[in-house]
């Protein structure tokens, strides 16, 4: 492993991908791509957290029907979200008969999942693996912040936390999209302690991964079509664009985050973006895969950023460490 | 991979393991197996979430000082506990320069860790991975109970929290102990709500993850020197016998729990026994690493249990589903 990358010894294909969001993101600039959309974030239930755990099943069956998969063709799900415990992640897998290992990098957890897939796919004893990641704005707010019910109101530089589910099926036989190489990030904490200002706690821990990574490759930003931060949003876009310049690395306008291209920051009222476990993968499975799928793309590099804070943490007066993952694609 | 299990094509060497636990972990039936214990469950902390992580800090630097190994000789970190987001893990490696996955399975997250770095090793891009996990009396009562200042009494089939930390390092390269297989667990619920049994609530996920190892290797419960579940607890240890019975498998006097080994049950008031992220972790990494390089024990299946609740699932009326991993170790 050359500065924490991984170059796959199996190719690692994506066999399909499925996403549902809610009605916010729907109406974003990438909506269209999306599979599905709600129209109510609710879902017919008593509260958020059974509604997005409702959203991760419907997700994952919806991948299995797309894929003409059963249960037991699938090998392993790694899934994770951004409630205590991973709750929505435990209940939603005790629908399915597929084994589980639920994973918590906060909303890097996606990124994680991918690499892990891809580690196990890379053995013989793995043949199909789903990775999968939700979170809900409402959820989020009251879990990390403050309930909605207090009307309180949003700082500059607060994000959106994304509604919905990614989910990628990974396979190491056959498919139009493979995982060639990832970085798995370390933990990064610049003393940052604002918890409405998730993109500059996790900007430093996504410069030091695309740094390891760019190194561990031997590749420069341009050598990708497209690098996609998972949540930094536009304040921690331009963060890491300062940041990276301070070493000399200059991103150019193949770089964006999926937190700017999931929602419209001026007219959908989201402050610096969009944000949450289901962002990176959202995006990635909904907009990202249909573009490197249609030739659009042909080099992805994606980085899930994550920020581990907790509301206990928080007032204990801890700081918000940052981690970050990033996962090499290409249309093949 | 046959019925969930996975048999690794390299050897999965255990390098050296280390403990360190609570005063009432130290006075319990295996207590002079630990490598350390704390005389102050607080260690000079103003709160024992940071207690948690600077014991879960202490226990890696030990690892690496008594391995003579430095952070960069370690692929990959595979930890977790208890506290929401993980936040002990996510501050224990905020101290190293180690890359980081971060895990959760509840109680069982060590099995987890354990076969997510035994599948890393299978690969030609890991030599070497530390897997730990902790947990803490007072963060868990607090967490997922009563805060202790409450004096809430103790129900029946209420168990304790391992104050402790557990870490693992395996290699594929030299050691006296392999893992040769192990098994994947599902997620299982039989509809048990009662936050303060949690035996009950794990020992289905426990049988399911049993019966799938027995038939995927073939090995009857006879195979193994040692069957150790991670924290069912003397109930939920009775429970797993009767609900195998029922599946006609016997389990003998070669079945035991970690929970039990734990504490002494009577003499030191802990209702049914040991329980906690770190009841598996300590357990094993002290007591049952020694007695399979003492020779006294040849082939151990270990099987961590969780249960997958957290306090707001509970607070809405949801059941507690369960999960259990099998990992197989033999001395070589």
């Amino acid at each position: 492993m050359k500065n924490h990358t991984i170059f796959f010894k199996n190719k690692i294909y994506i066999e399909d991908t499925a996403t549902i969001v809610g009605p916010k993101e729907h109406e974003g600039p990438v909506g269209k791509y999306f599979d599905k959309n709600i129209e109510d974030d609710l879902l017919g239930q008593k509260s958020h957290e059974k509604a997005e755990t409702k959203l991760h099943i419907s997700t994952i069956k919806y991948l299995l029907n797309k894929t003409h998969r059963k249960p037991h063709e699938i090998d392993l799900c790694l899934s994770g979200d951004l409630l205590d415990e991973i709750s929505g992640a435990n209940f939603t897998m005790r629908e399915f008969d597929i084994p589980f290992m639920g994973l918590y990098n906060a909303c890097a957890t996606f990124g994680e999942a991918l690499i892990a897939a891809s580690c196990f796919l890379d053995t013989d004893n793995f043949s199909r693996v789903i990775c999968s990641t939700s979170s809900h704005f409402s959820t989020a707010e009251r879990q990390y912040r403050y309930p909605l019910e207090l009307g309180n109101q949003r700082t500059p530089l607060a994000q959106w936390t994304a509604t919905g589910v990614g989910a990628t099926m990974l396979n190491n036989v056959s498919g139009k999209v493979i995982i060639d190489c990832a970085t798995i990030g370390r933990v990064v904490d610049y003393g940052l302690t604002d918890a409405n200002d998730m993109g500059a706690a996790m900007a430093p821990a996504a410069r030091e991964t695309l740094l390891a990574h760019l190194e561990g490759t031997g590749r420069s930003p341009d050598y990708y079509d497209l690098i996609l931060t998972g949540d930094l949003g536009e304040a921690g876009h331009r963060l890491l664009i300062l940041l990276m310049e301070e070493k000399g690395v200059k991103l150019g306008s193949n770089y964006c985050d999926c937190g700017i291209l999931l929602f419209n920051r001026m007219a959908q009222d989201v402050g610096q973006g969009g944000s949450g476990a289901a962002c990176s993968s959202t995006v990635f499975n909904g907009y990202v895969y249909k573009k490197l799928l249609s030739g659009e793309l042909n080099k992805v590099l994606l980085i899930p950023t994550g920020a581990l804070v907790s509301k206990t943490s928080s007032l204990q007066g801890e700081s918000i460490p940052g981690i970050a993952h990033a996962v090499s694609f290409k249309r093949v």
